[in-house]
């Protein structure tokens, strides 16, 4: 229960810059619903977009809304239907809520449902908040053996998760990760976690580049100093990678990515480029026999992260470069909006 | 053996334009090689290329060479090491010969070897002549049931095979080819034979689609008549294809095809564009969650499209549109690179 | 509507062999269910053993329900919640609704589903009526070129799919099928529509297999006149075959797979052998690099079969040995129970 | 060279129990084949088999030969064909040398050509030796990364390689192997290294699930203390594992994989059960809809083995039981075959 109030608080974002720590009711879970306390909360990307522009692809913040979908809490109220997580369990919120009545629901494939509700993408309100309400089967029980912030990265790794899949990575592959930011640096962790031999990290800020090195990249390249294909290939045998995955969100460092890849590899689009059309050097994909695999979000992932934290293969510490109280949430959006290269993740304790 | 001569007739490419049917020596199999007796070619876009401009991709003709690599014959002298097809046995003659030891080779993608020796790719010779040597197991045991004009199409069938084997085509999938030349068709027929529930072919001229629904399309789709993306959704319920084939060698067209597929759908690109770079809708690859797929020649195709004939499962005789006999082969030629419109596949009968 | 009535009749088994064509109840339909009226259903070999011994597997006829699962009809009330078919729509019912919420659910295996509700397996109610309440998305739209027999067979295509996608039976393979019943002759024609380039049929009896060759064996195997494997390796020049599936249904035919399957091979296994647990050659797995797939109804399916059905892929009215009209049900389940062996798939109208 | 000596040092079994420690002549490499100093030989079962009873499966020893397939080199002469690693260079041999030319070759699936030349198998020479010939593309690679153990490894290594490849062994999978002896161990090390969120081990001798439990198991499973499948289910929520991995080479804990098995999981055999049929519970097979995969040694796995060693992925030195020299090899031979329970992997030290 919500402490027998009927209020709470939680960060509200009115307008560009104009992000509020105001009371707000608390959510009324439906029939198949739990409600959830909200412990940690990752700060992502998108809701400093929104932050800063109001609009992110198709969305745009027309009324107020509550940002937020990297959570983990306390179920503090079990759903009506059996079979969720019972009160007092500790839970990983995923935040894209299907029709489940699709083809593509029914098929495994939800994330690509028509219908998907997000929380956090406006106008759906998403968990910067003391509580949130989310489908039962979409809160994901956390074993005591993965604490708060880790749980609170579940949805990131899970994108890390999907990336992998999606490329069928197998186990010995060799890969590059364009782009160090936060992605970028969980999708390294989670390549390494599926067994990948070697990855390499490209970027062009020497602080991620010097992180990802100490969280295990074969070698860092520096994306302003020289051509990262030649000196992939002179790390590869002059075979190249078996996969390449780009979470640059850069369109030139996107179609890069092709040179970096050996014959019969793949690349992974996880960044949505600035562009939605650019040049791209689609002849490398016959010549190669290229695999070149779109990712969007995350299906049936988050139990595998958790699966992953849980068994020891993977540890997010590292990646938290801030944090801050719910109560100083609109500082923290402040931070990051005004500081991009110094931020990896900031989390934001609620209790 | 060759007939007691040591001599036989070729079509020798001499320069752009400069075809020549003369005398040449027999070619000497190796040791694990068989000479095969020609008897039918077809002729491809490839070789037209080599003809009329000298050159293709990184192939330039700088000495006399034989064109042609769709073809079947007769073995007329098997190899010394055992295991190979023995003197009479129908063969189709598998172009390219990888060098069997490198890890691509070895992991069953030797289409992608790095050192592939490919008959007709200048300055290897090819088979629009009496006699050609290859390695006994790239000669393929042609069952009774396939005839000779089929047997020179195991080949182009081949290339459709690998496209819908990279496609992963599941049956009962839909289907959009776009680009109704040989290729395209071929890989109608055999996307068909894979259990495709509906094919939708692509093109602009009125002759090709025509042909393609005598073949068995759902629909054919008139490029210059209005966007073909928006007549697809139309035609499929707002949903798009399952899998696009690019087989139009036309960089516009290939970017096209983002737009014709469905969510979580998949294109394969056949064709070479006529850029190595062009701009591509790279976001929707995001946003729908597809998977590309570039094809390169084949592996481990050949026996597969003889099964698909010897099956009954593809009939490729109307797509036959003309004949010649080899001593009229410069006529062929000259035929087929002046009326490419006219021309779908054009095939040489030796004997 | 049910016209105005808010009864209807049925097929309502009471004991076994005691089944009453009786007035019964209208079924009520759900926020999420549309309304059927029912115009044909397929006769199951499962039905026959609920009205033969009164249970099968773990189900057990306590009380009187409506047999039947292989149905089509046209939707005289649609569902409260929007996105299902419209009132007069014609579809194929998907009897078994899973619970959607389960980890087999929501990664595309809902027929994994411990939660179920599988139509026709007592005490549920099936189709053997004049009306069926089904959930809105397992009422699969039918075309018009999809006529209702063809409807009602879309049940145990969705089998023969399911079998063969299990198999990842890929174009121009080579296949034998174990059992010549209705499921083997189904899984037969579904093999041919993904593309098998040769299927072999290995029964006992007869009729069965000249039926099978009339619906396009490469050969037909008759199990009591010698040794399946034997013929099989002659006819697949000492190969074998690529994918083996086993729908007899008997312990002793189901272990002799493994001797007709090719190393590297598959075996899928549909019909459920009378024992649970029996000697099996094991060491041949290992040997051959063998993959033993199980198969349990289908997910996904359905509209793969109606694709395939629509596409003019597979034709079943030649499965179709016998018509009766729903009036006559219980002579129609009593001949089949008497007569397997002359029985291929009875059909029940409704109309 | 082989320092001028044309003879060297060999273990040479000339009959059960009568292994020799004698001069030989040193191999003389083929044309495609260099020259490997052996500097590391792990002891393998099948050694021992051959050692105590003079035959295994197919195979017996008529003649005296050279046992030993798990061995580490220094390149001395390297092949007359270029592309082979050069003198000096350290490799892995891998000791099955395929075909090359049949359709199982061509496709990746070498392992299963039936004409494979296996070192070690009598009457084929190993590796117990001062020298080996291989052929060049069978040595494989060693980083200065991968000690000589490590590469004597890179075998039974390859062995669970092979096996998780098989299984398709997803990231986040809980796993069960069955027998914890040198493969069960080793695949347990690969099981983690593919990503397996938890790993149990199922074993009746103590100090082996004691060894278990050091590499990193998530719980050990006395299958003398009760039913490993209970306990399976009591550690996995009732679900039951994803992977299972039988390497006990005992038809009874064979057949008690499926009992072990999630709904929708798998089951891959990699130990030859002492029988080649027995009763298996095959109705679970089409219950729980699994797949069970036959792996019979590997394909393409010695560089992938390397990639997991190389990248820090798996350390096998805690499997080390016990290390002899070259000279002392009869003694090894002697140990290993009286105390099977007491050895995991005893290595033979050539220089």
């Amino acid at each position: 229960m919500s402490g027998g109030r009927d209020f709470m608080y939680a960060a509200v974002l009115h307008a560009p810059r104009d992000l509020r720590y105001e009371r707000v009711p608390v959510p009324s879970p439906g029939p198949g619903e739990v409600l959830v306390r909200i412990t940690t909360n990752g700060l992502c990307g998108s809701d400093i977009h929104f932050y800063r522009e109001g609009k992110l692809g198709p969305f745009t913040v027309s009324k107020p809304y509550i940002p937020g979908h990297e959570a983990c809490g306390v179920v503090v109220r079990e759903a009506s239907r059996p079979g969720g997580p019972p009160e007092g369990r500790r839970v990983a919120i995923e935040p894209g809520i299907p029709c489940r009545r699709c083809a593509l629901c029914k098929s495994g494939r939800y994330n690509l449902c028509r219908d998907v509700v997000f929380m956090s993408a406006p106008p759906i309100n998403g968990t910067f908040a003391e509580y949130a309400a989310v489908a039962a089967d979409f809160a994901h029980p956390l074993p005591d053996s993965v604490d708060d912030e880790s749980g609170a990265f579940v949805e990131p790794i899970s994108v890390g998760v999907q990336a992998c899949t999606r490329a069928s990575l197998k186990a010995a592959g060799t890969v590059a990760v364009i782009g160090a930011g936060p992605i970028g640096l969980v999708t390294m962790l989670v390549a390494r976690a599926f067994g990948a031999s070697a990855v390499y990290l490209v970027d062009r800020l020497a602080g991620r580049l010097a992180l990802g090195a100490a969280l295990g990249t074969a070698a860092t390249i520096d994306a302003g100093a020289g051509d990262p294909a030649a000196r992939i290939l002179e790390l590869t045998g002059g075979q190249g990678v078996d996969y390449v995955f780009d979470a640059s969100g850069s369109s030139a460092a996107c179609s890069s990515a092709p040179a970096l890849a050996a014959r019969g590899g793949s690349i992974t689009i996880i960044g949505w480029p600035e562009k939605s059309a650019f040049p791209y050097p689609v002849e490398s994909i016959i010549e190669k026999e290229l695999d070149i695999h779109g990712t969007n979000r995350y299906c049936n992932a988050f139990p595998r992260a958790i699966g992953l934290l849980a068994g020891g293969r993977i540890d997010v510490h590292p990646l938290v470069s801030h944090r801050f109280g719910l109560d100083r949430v609109t500082e923290a959006f402040a931070f990051a909006a005004d500081n991009p290269a110094q931020t990896i993740k900031l989390m934001v304790r609620t209790a």
